[in-house]
């Protein structure tokens, strides 16, 4: 049995991580939260990233919606929407990359995932604060979404149409959870739509057949390219996925699918895994060709937290001991190497191959109040009930 | 003395890195070169980079130009140049970043130093064979560069303009460089007109004199920012411009630049030395704060490479010992680390923080015949005069 970890998650949730951002993030000049936290609580950088500005109001709506109402949390969740209710955004709706610490936009709308993580925040909270508005927020954001994803990147597309057009696997994956997260606001059938298609193409083309792994770019018509680009694996993305295939199979109480997503999440992982030092590769070439990536053999926080979630899900699912046997080995890599046993608090994020800590910061440009609260609560709440 | 390293600079050269590319590297069905070449000589992906094909035919007309008149090496500087010339740029005259191996684009011309790389190309080719049109594609291209020097990635660029305008170091520093491989072509007015301007830039503006060190990015009005990019330091960078700086000094018989170029790459050199394992860090952070880069501590061959050309170039200006100590202990590290003992021929590229290669290849995207062949070359010939 699993169960006795629910109690080591939670309590580590609830009496590390989330009062690490409750003390340190929250920028009460000009609204929004710090991300750039060293180990030391210090804040090194003060731009602001709407990756997770939009991540930490999700956190601590989510906090607020399923451990307890804290007035205290949606506080933290409201302070960040309205610094990014009101400066999020350019003319058309889309969401800026980053902004400076007063709010004013620094990097362009280039990025469909600002635009993800920002329908995700305020659809979540609109189910602890019901104002139209922010179910508006999410809905027209989801909208603009859809219509961008052919082309994700539009004007900032630097990809000559024509020679070589691939498809990327981390809409699609992304589509697969934020559908559900806004199913409250879209209606089902739009879920059903959405998520028919994305789980489709996951599952019949991004899923290599051959190889029994999920690639990361294919072509348009769903076909392995041998380039850089095409022969890239990214096993924490591709297990991530599956726990969100797995919860649009239970969703949809379709068996087959949640079965699908478990044998590819252990195939991903028994090959991700890096057998001479623990932890899972960062990034692989599908021909073991040196990939791009300078930092592909290093070991990254969230792949493991992922991980963690989608056993403890198989592990619940199927009750089988492979689930188990990985769960505990996945759980003792990461808790010794990524928990910050000197100070507490939130986790590092970056190891390198050895298991080494790389950088000595608690969240940065890409790492926020996200991955590892979400995948302690997950967990947690997974392997209670 | 450090004259008696010439010979060994040398018989790398001729005997082990130019007969690598000359044997592995010609694609003789659709012209131009494969760069992405594995330690065992395998073509691994057959795209081609504009960059370094550019690089290649520079590097061949140069040994062509400097070494002895060679019909092998005129040839396969030919050979690459014909492929570029026919296929290498947009209808605006913009070089692509890629092509895939027939040559079509498959991305768009938003680096403009792939425009740099294929003027340097271009300039040399004409001084082994002097065609009109080699001229005439240099010179258009470098007016096409100045022309796109204050946004040089054009609509490309996702910078919000206004709130952080930055300008980058890598521009000036090649124009320093690239001012003087063209002079034929340009002319000494037009040389001393664009060096001036970048040299002034340079040591008055990206040098940051508190530190001693030069910042890879500043703001328009050049002063330091403090945020991800300002706070970048790129040793290897900088090292590399102050050998460019003291061609330009010694071109302008002007001794205090040279010897200020001097000074700021020891500074460079002492800052960026790894004093627990040796070799110089790829990327750091002015403040010592997390960069951004994940690879920010792994040890790149043109780093060293270039740290070699410009110690032996400050040891035979001022014979002094603290450059021979130096060169000694960069030659030392160099040649034990990138150099292919087991197999011969080019170097590697990559290494892990602790001096093991991190990939087995000797080209790939970023790395062709170039900073080995070249370095080597300026070395042996530096030493010998």
């Amino acid at each position: 049995m699993l169960n006795h970890y629910a109690e080591t998650y939670k309590n580590e949730l609830l009496n590390e991580v989330v009062p690490f951002w409750e003390k340190n993030s929250l920028d009460k000049e000009y609204g929004g939260y710090f991300t750039c936290i060293d180990n030391s609580g210090e804040i090194y950088d003060t731009d602001k990233f709407i990756w997770l500005q939009a991540r930490q109001i999700w956190m601590f709506a989510t906090l607020c919606q399923k451990v307890q109402k804290n007035e205290a949390w949606k506080k933290i969740a409201m302070h960040g929407a309205r610094f990014l209710e009101k400066q999020g955004r350019d003319e058309f709706g889309n969401w800026y990359f980053s902004l400076n610490q007063k709010g004013e936009p620094l990097v362009q709308p280039y990025n469909i995932f600002s635009d993800c993580f920002a329908a995700m925040a305020f659809g979540k909270l609109y189910e602890i604060e019901p104002k139209e508005r922010y179910a508006e927020i999410a809905k027209t954001t989801f909208e603009n979404i859809l219509k961008r994803r052919e082309n994700p990147k539009g004007k900032y597309n630097k990809i000559y149409r024509g020679t070589r057009n691939l498809q990327n696997f981390a809409l699609p994956m992304i589509l697969c959870n934020l559908s559900l997260e806004l199913e409250h606001l879209l209606g089902s059938e739009q879920v059903d739509s959405v998520t028919d298609s994305v789980v489709n193409l996951i599952m019949n083309k991004f899923y290599h057949k051959e190889s029994g792994l999920v690639l990361e770019n294919i072509s348009v018509g769903g076909e392995f390219v041998d380039s850089f680009e095409g022969r890239l694996l990214n096993p924490g993305h591709a297990i991530e996925a599956m726990w969100f295939i797995m919860n649009l199979g239970i969703r949809k109480k379709d068996i087959d699918l949640v079965k699908k997503a478990e044998k590819i999440m252990f195939q991903q992982l028994e090959y991700g895994w890096d057998n001479e030092y623990g932890g899972i590769f960062y990034f692989m070439d599908i021909k073991n060709h040196p990939p791009q990536q300078l930092e592909h053999d290093q070991k990254l926080w969230w792949v493991h937290v992922e991980t963690l979630v989608a056993l403890a899900k198989t592990y619940t699912c199927t009750q089988n001991d492979k689930a188990k046997k990985w769960f505990e080995k996945v759980h003792d890599y990461t808790w010794n190497h990524f928990r910050d046993k000197e100070n507490g608090g939130e986790w590092y994020g970056y190891l390198n191959r050895k298991g080494e800590v790389h950088l000595n910061l608690k969240g940065g440009k890409w790492k926020g109040c996200f991955h590892v609260p979400r995948g302690l609560l997950e967990v947690w709440q997974t392997l209670e009930r």
